[in-house]
Formats: C-alpha cells, structure tokens, sequence
C-alpha cells in the first residue's frame, strides 16, 4: 500500500498550528509518511530568511513563536517543491493568495493528490461570488474537502480542547482526513457537506462585526445573543437560498453554530468592530493598529455578501446583513444594528 | 367587549421587570384594563412592608432597586386578592412555590382566566420530572402559555434590546400574549410550542454550570463553544426523547439557542461555577456569597435530569449532562467534563 504524502500549503498562524498537529499526526498514525513538507512565502526576519530560521529552531519565530514544531515539518519557500510528490494538499493560506498559488500548483502535483481547504473568505468575480474550494477544484482537476470550525489557532497551540468539522463528498475522503487531523485535543466530525463547512467559516465573520458593535455599544448579552442567533439564522439562509445541497445538521456542527460562537466573543473580527465604534477610527486604521496590517475577513465578507443581496434586491430579507454593511461602508447610525433588524 | 385584566403572580427581579412592561404596554395596547395587580410575597423592610414600600415609592426597593414601575402597578400581599377577577395570570416566581400558589388560587380564578408561566425549572414527583406549565394547567384547570428566552432581568430593565419566545397551543391566545408583552426593546417571537420554549428555559441552566466550569478552568474560548454546542444538541435530544410535539425550530428561537449562549456568558449559574472551580468552594457556600442565599437552577436541575437518565440508562447518551451531575454531586476531577464527553 502506498503511504500518503502530506504537504501543508501555508505557514501562517492557523497553517503553523495546522502543520504541527500533522507532524505529529502522520508518526502515530500509519499509512502516511513521516516527513511534511511545509510552504512558507520567504521573508527575511532580520538578516534570517523565515524558512531557514523555522527549520533551525522548529518554531515559526514570526507567526507562532514560543510553540515548537515537529522536527519532521519542513519549511520550503518554492510551493511547486512544497507539494512535489505530496498525495494530500492542506490548503491554509489568506485566500487573496489562493489563484496565484493554483497557477503555479497546476501541471505540477501528483496524479492521485486531494486537498483539504481551510481557508476563510470566498472568491469575487464579476459574476458573483464563489467557493474557494470550487476554485481549487476546477484549478487543479482534484477533489476537495474543507474544514472548519470553533479554532482559535492560538488556543489549539496551547492543546487546549476544540472540535472541528470536516466537509466531504467521498465519504472514504472525509475519513482519512479525520485520521491525519484528530488528536486527544482536536476533536474531528465529518459531514457529507463541503460547501456548508466552507461557507459558515466565511460568513461567520459578518455576524462577528455586529456582534462587535453591539459590545463596543454596550447594549449587553441579551442584545449580542439576539444579534447571533438572528446572524445565524441569516448565515443558514444565504448559504441555503443560494448553494445545493446544503445540510440543516451542519449548522449544528462546530463550524456553524460553535465557531459562530467563538468567534463573536473571542475573534479579532469582534475585536475590530468594538473598536470601530468605541473610538471611531476607520477599519483600515484599526487593521494597521490591531492587526498588524492584516486584512479583516468581516468587513470584506460583508461588502460581498451586501453586494449579491443588492443586485437581487434581497436586503430586507438579510436585515443583518445589510445594516453591518452599511454601518461599516455608508457611515450609517450604529445604533440602527439593533432599530433595522426588528 | 370585555377587557383583558391582568395580575402578575411573583415580585421578584424578573417579576418586577415584567411588571413593569406590562405596567406601560396595557395603557398603550387596547383591550386591557390599566389596573395591574402584582402579588408580593409580603416581607418586612426594616420596619416597613414590602407592599407598602412598592406602592409608595413605586419601585421594588429589594429586588429591582433603582427602577421604576408605573403606578398602575399594584402591589397586593394576598395571591387570591391578586388573582381576583383577572383573565390574564402572568406566573413568574420560583419553581418551589408553584404548589403552594396553585391550592391557594383553585376555585378562586376567573371562568374566563388564562395563564402565561415565566417559572423556570421542573416539578419533581416521585415518577419523575414533570413540566411546571403542566401543574398550573391541571391544577387550575387553564389554558398555560409559556415565555421563556434571552432575558437577563436587569439589562431589560435598563430597556437594552432583546428577544423572548412565547409558546401557544392557541394560536389567538398566542397573539394577545404578544400584543401584551412586546414593546420596542423586547421583541415577541410566538411558536406553536408550549413545552419547547418551557423546558429549554430549564435545560439550559445545566449548560451554563458546564460553560462556567470551562471559564474556571480557563480552557478558552474554543473549548467553551463546543460544550455550548454539545449541550444544546443534549438539550434538544433529551426534549425530543422525552416530550411530544416538540418543534425543531424552537431551538433556533430566542428561548434556544440564544436564551443558552446568555446564560453561559452573562448568568448567575456561569458565575458560580466558575467560583466552584476556582475558589473549591460547595456550590451551598457560594449560593449564600454570591446569591444572597437564593437556589442556583442549575445544579438542581442537573441532578433531576440526571436521574432520570439514571433510572433509563441513558447517562452514556448525554455524556454532558450526566458529567455536570457528577462532577457537582459525586466530586469526580473538573476536568473530565472535556474528557469524558468527546
């Protein structure tokens, strides 16, 4: 039996994480071989290049330090060598970058590679907007599942307890992927719903920005717990009015209503908008001071979305979604978060 | 046409709350009489009657100190007084007293009275857990709506935005209900579903223990939305398996998921169960510290459910709620509560 080859794409907070969870992974489990490759897009740190300071001290100094890596992940800085021979493709990258690195991926991976997608947003076109996964898929003519769920990466370096979900289409997929991914403290479900895991991961962060506000206005739990459940209820219907196939249990999985959760009191989306409206300054302002340059997934998301609603003619049946954009984009009332959705 | 007359059985934080929307809403609303009697369960203040205190200054100095109640809410320490001639009973004091109401108020009520319960909890017998809206309705011979949902007192009593659900078996009762208790920051949603939104309303207190001991653990974030996430899928399990005619849709309404994610973030069961963990205090020490010597729901209703799943077998199926009761009655180590339910 041939063993599968694992190749993390990606190397930022969440993709480090990732990939030290797999190292990990791949010796206890059998069927996969030992050693991860692992791509980081090189900058130099200092005098140091990244690749070279991570594979030196089994840490990514600049977006996980003080959090060893298995010695059996190793960072390269070309993705055509980072995915060279891999049979699995973990996809955790800024999906800004996810088109550049498909053109670069295309022709050069091997004939039996699948990908799991973790990353977070959708892609824009002059059509509308669309899956990353269906991206990847047609890019690359390989089959994709996703995952996602209530995963504070930084909460899961320290081994502290969460769940996950991974979509599927072939169910055999969803269940090696649960092998490479579970440990005691990552807890895997899997669902046959690739879009429906994806797509919660994207939109929950719309639902983070109001529920922000409503911190940064102080309006209390009661209020932020009527912004969530109705934000949820928003994210069930877009996701439903406008892909097939979609599963009602899904969004009871951790990448529904658990990651929706965390991510409105724990997520830096929620951090964001309290800030946005406790102080005033402008998102991209914020971004600079909070996030380190960073781009926000919330507000793009919001600005997608609102722009599919518009064209459809659809706001008053999204009053959530509306408002959160047009607080953020056309300068309106803040307050109205709470007076336009009931 | 005659008018609806309304008595709110039960002065304490919530009952005062309640009291004083009502209070406002019959003289805005038609068809009600602007009279509201509010039973007091009669204590003295310093050397003055609570009743007294309430109908001269027109606020519950002990229970929602600081607020106003309109004056056409009528403090009366007799129940049977207080019921006299009312179509409309609003029910809302703790669980315990229910009997003890219900004997004093048999043969005493309007032909025409229907109730709204706001108790929170179950009535244990000896044959097991029983619904409180279904002892007021036997023991009164009445038609017993519910409300329940994300309702922290005294953030409603600021008039800070939130939700409730009322559930009706009689759609027309239903919508009178609504038109009684809805104003622009307490927003009415109705459902077909009496026992749904009542016995969420208990349920979720169980939940909040589990949150409150992940905040005492300090396991974060993550962790805390998957014992959210796993207790309302128990919460809804353990409804479904034991009640008939419950709605799936329910759980999304503010008495669901909202009313839950409330009470693991903002309530007082959270709070203790955090104490509990970090100050190794009994739960009976801290009820007296932090509660002012009033029950916690929680732990009660973890050991009642807690029972039942016992005497069926079922304690491997709720794996939640059956770690709760242990760790809270049996001293099992808190940090099973994440390894005893993945």
């Amino acid at each position: 039996m041939i063993k599968e080859k694992v190749a993390v794409i990606g190397s930022g907070n969440w993709g480090t994480v990732v990939a030290k969870i797999l190292g990990t992974n791949v010796v206890q489990q059998s069927g996969f071989e030992h050693e991860i490759k692992m791509w980081v897009f090189e900058e130099m740190i200092g005098e140091r290049k990244l690749t070279d300071l991570i594979n030196e001290k089994h840490e990514n100094v600049k977006y996980l330090p003080g959090v060893s890596i298995p010695e059996n992940v190793v960072a390269v800085p070309d993705v055509v060598e980072a995915a060279k021979g891999a049979t699995i493709l973990v996809i955790v990258i800024p999906h800004q970058f996810v088109n550049g690195v498909c053109d670069k991926l295309k022709g050069n991976v091997h004939p039996k590679v699948k990908a799991i997608s973790l990353v977070k947003g959708f892609y824009t076109t002059e059509s509308g907007i669309r899956p990353i996964s269906h991206l990847i898929k047609e890019a690359l003519k390989i089959s994709v599942c996703t995952l996602s769920g209530a995963n504070l990466a930084n909460e899961i370096a320290q081994e502290k307890f969460s769940e996950t979900t991974i979509g599927y289409k072939n169910r055999h997929e969803g269940k090696l992927f649960k092998r490479l991914f579970e440990t005691k403290y990552f807890k895997v479900n899997i669902v046959d719903d690739v879009l429906g895991v994806e797509l919660c991961g994207a939109l929950k962060n719309v639902i983070a920005i109001g529920a922000g506000m409503i911190d940064g206005l102080k309006l209390g739990e009661n209020t932020k717990a009527a912004i969530i459940r109705i934000g949820l209820l928003e994210m069930k219907k877009y996701i439903k009015m406008f892909y097939k196939g979609i599963k009602d249990e899904t969004f009871f999985e951790s990448c529904g209503i658990a990651d929706v959760i965390t991510t409105c009191y724990g997520g830096r989306n929620r951090k964001a908008a309290e800030a946005f409206i406790v102080t005033g300054k402008s998102f991209e302002q914020l971004e600079k001071e909070l996030l380190n340059g960073q781009k926000l997934q919330g507000t793009l998301t919001a600005k997608e979305i609102y722009l599919v609603l518009h064209r459809k003619g659809l706001e008053k049946e999204f009053p959530l979604f509306t408002t959160v954009y047009r607080i953020v984009f056309e300068g309106l009332d803040p307050h109205k978060i709470v007076e336009d959705i009931v």
